[in-house]
This record gives structure tokens, C-alpha cells and sequence, in this order.
């Protein structure tokens, strides 16, 4: 996979790209990592890249001519080792779609992704409309840039390539994939600072082990983030202690309300 | 206000820490951005941090005593500066609390932050239930490690600062206030590749150009994220102006089925 991304602020990928799971990626050839800064397209002599809103208003719009000639400049640059596939060329910016690991998922099926990251300013409307095939947003929250957002979304895609992950870490991420938040995990010592690690995960009854850590999961996912519960398989027998639990739960609030 | 990150990976922070907004805050003395990394305070000799889980199953899981020594020793290198007010100790992780911008306003109102990031391990429990104050997650998506969110929340909270905003950028970004998307912005030049600014934007009546925004500002949020209109404030006529569109909507995407 090849990923170019556009940005004003290339020295700050050097670290996240160069690190980790991501570094190691790049160094075993599974993933091309590469900045493009598009002030080097800027056709004006002063290099601006930004200029005032038309019909007034506060804060600056990045122009559509270097967006357009620095995404062109790049899938020119590939088309001679493509694969035939038209790149996928994305916007990051708080309107677009929310980030998920499903859109993870499929993107990591594609052979080359391109990031377009602006920085405070807004996007003239034409780059939207005409440039890019996808928006995205990684939460609802205000950044300074698209800088962070494309490093998360590269981190997320790249780690589902192949040959990225050992088998030791795909395992724990493993745990995700039942719809569920992870059960709690201990390790040595068995005691530290007066705090004992539970029982049951230092009996060794492998089928206890099982049953207590998807009781905590069911348990931590209802505390949490119920709303999961909807979507993740459970057995019927699970949906009923769940659901139990709940009313349990609903119980307790109440009859704490009513002693204030 | 103080950062604290605790990481294995301190380097991935240089490039983000230095550029840009964070940079400007840190260089101005706004805010003082510091890596810790914990494997300095690991107590084996080969300097490990993480080990197998009780109770068996793949994955490593990161020990109490490293992370429990990193927090303290930048709580107690802090307390002689200190105005008084507790650190708060931030856990980053997929079953934390989900980050939000009403979570960056609370707390860009603390003087001193911790960010505890795990790195495609798990935790072990102890340093959730007895140590941290706070457990977040930047989004529903699997990254490598915690160190994506940490930058993510950062910046988030950074910006928010007094003083580490100009004007011109907080102008943009305050257009986020009222709860909707953006409406579409357009700057020279005024035709680009046969792609004309919308005559209204360029017409100089000021009160059709705000009519314009906002409606395009209400279409594009009800077309992408309806959800947020229940919590924006409209006003009556805006609310019945965007019933009927949703309704027309409907009806088209309605007759477009029956014709299939």
C-alpha cells in the first residue's frame, strides 16, 4: 500500500512514521509512508496557500489550485506502478463521515490512500465537491489540524495489512472483535502494594478462567458503553443475565434516590 | 499547564509536540509538554515492563509497579510548583469514556495533566482501579497504542488555553459553537476549472449572504449528521424549515425505490 499525505506540517508525521508498528511496517516494505507538502504548489509567487472567505467573515480558506495540483502531482506519480485502481483520496475535517473500524476495514483494502490535511482554516467548497472521494472525522471534538486525524487513520488501516502485526499483538486486539470491551487483565506480581490479583485467574480451572473473564466483559460493556450490547452476539442464557444485571443496576439507583 | 505523557515510544512525540499550535504554546511557555518514558522505571534488571497474563491467553499485559513509579515520580517532581490542585492521571484505552469537546473544556481548566499510553498490551487492572483518575478513548477504532489519543487529547485541550489561539483561528473553529456543520466556504479564485462561487457569496448583500450560510449550514447538517439537530438551537421557523426538507427528502428517496 502507498499513502501519501498533504499537509503544511510534514516535520510533525517524521515521529509517528518513523516509530513502532508503523516504522517497522515501512521498513519491511509492506507500506510506503510519504509526506508532500502542498505550498510547493502554490501558483502565486508569495507561496500562500490560503486567502479570505468570499462574502466576508472570519478566518482563512485553503485555496483549491495547490490541493488540486499536489493530489494530481501524486497520482501521476503513482499511475506507472498501479494496479489499475483509482486512489482513494480523503478529506480529513470535523463534517466528514466519523471514523469506525469498519471504514478501518475496507479502507485497508485499497492500494493507495491520500490524506488532505488543512490546518485552522476552512476548505474552499470546490475541493470537496470536485477533488476527494472521501471525508472523514476521527471524533467530535476540535483539533488544530487534519494532522492527527490522518495519523490515526493511517495507524488503524496499516496494523490490518498483512504481515504488520506479530501474532502477539493481533491476539490481545483479537478480543475486540466479539462487540464487547476486554475483561480486566492481571499480571505479576500476584500482590502489589496490598492489592490481590482475583482468585479465580490463579486457580488454574481453565473453564472457571473463561467463565469469569466473559462475566466481567458482559459486566464492564453494560457499566460502560450498553449500548455495544445491541450489536454483540450474546448467547440467550448471557442476554438473560445481562438483562437481570441491568434491572439489578436500575434498582439499586432507585432506591438510592429515594434515601436523599 | 503541565503535560505529562508516560510512553515506551517518547520519540513519536518530538514531531507533534514541536510543530505548529503546540509548539507556539510551549515555545510561549503556555504550557510545558513532557515524555516519560517508564521503561526507566521498571525494577528487573532486564528492564521489562510488561509479562504474561494470570489466567492464560495471548497477549502481554503492561505491570503495576512501572506505571505506578512513572505517575508518582512526576506527581511528587510537580508538588513544590504545584497551586494545590491533584494531577489528574488520564488512561488511554478503547474502554475508556469516549472524548468530546465538553471533555477538552474540562480539562483545559486543570494546571497539570498525566497521560498513562499502553502500547498494543493490556493494562493490568490494578493501575485502573488505584491509580488513574480518568480511563479515554479517542473513537470506536483499534489503534496501536495509546499514543495517537494522547497527541489527539493534547492538542484538543492546548488550544483551548488562553493565549495559544490568534484570532483568526479561533474564528473558524468558534463557528462549530452552535452545534451544526460548517457551511461551505469559497476563495479566489472566483472560477476555477469552469467551477463557479455561488452568486450570493460574491453579490455583497451582506443579510442574504448570512441566509445563505445558515441554510446551507442546516441542509448539510441534516444531510450527514442529523442527530446533532435535536441538540442545536433553532429557531421555530429554522425547525419547521428543516422538517419539510427532511420530509421532501424522504419523499424523494421514497419514489426513487418505487421506481427501481
Amino acid at each position: 500500500m502507498r499513502i501519501d499525505v498533504l499537509t503544511l506540517f510534514p516535520e510533525m508525521f517524521s515521529g509517528v512514521f518513523g516509530s513502532s508498528i508503523l516504522g517497522k511496517a515501512r521498513d519491511k516494505g509492506l507500506v510506503s509512508l510519504n509526506t508532500v507538502n502542498f505550498r510547493d504548489f502554490s501558483n502565486n509567487k508569495h507561496n500562500t496557500v490560503d486567502d479570505m472567505p468570499y462574502g466576508g467573515g472570519g478566518g482563512m480558506v485553503l485555496k483549491a489550485e495547490p490541493i488540486f495540483g499536489a493530489v494530481e502531482h501524486v497520482v501521476e506519480r503513482q499511475s506507472e506502478h498501479s494496479d489499475g485502481k483509482k486512489p482513494r483520496i480523503i478529506l480529513m475535517c470535523p463534517q466528514g463521515a466519523t471514523f469506525s473500524q469498519e471504514i478501518a476495514q475496507e479502507l485497508s483494502g485499497e492500494s493507495h490512500l491520500i490524506f488532505v490535511c488543512g490546518h485552522y482554516e476552512g476548505y474552499d467548497e470546490r475541493i470537496r465537491e470536485f477533488l476527494v472521494t472521501d471525508e472523514l472525522s476521527v471524533g467530535d471534538y476540535v483539533l488544530t489540524g487534519g494532522e492527527l486525524p490522518a495519523m490515526v487513520v493511517v495507524d488503524a488501516v496499516v496494523r490490518l495489512l498483512p504481515g504488520v502485526l506479530g501474532n502477539d499483538q493481533s491476539a490481545v486486539t483479537d478480543s475486540f472483535s466479539d462487540g464487547l470491551l476486554e475483561y480486566p487483565h492481571y499480571t505479576r506480581p500476584a500482590e502489589f502494594r496490598g492489592w490481590k490479583v482475583p482468585d479465580t485467574l490463579l486457580s488454574g480451572h481453565h473453564a472457571e478462567i473463561v467463565k469469569w473473564r466473559r462475566k466481567q466483559s458482559l459486566e464492564r460493556t453494560l457499566d460502560r458503553r450498553p449500548e455495544l450490547l445491541e450489536q454483540a452476539e450474546l448467547t440467550p442464557e448471557e442476554r438473560r443475565w445481562v438483562n437481570a444485571l441491568r434491572i439489578e443496576k436500575e434498582q439499586r439507583v432507585k432506591v438510592a434516590k429515594e434515601r436523599l
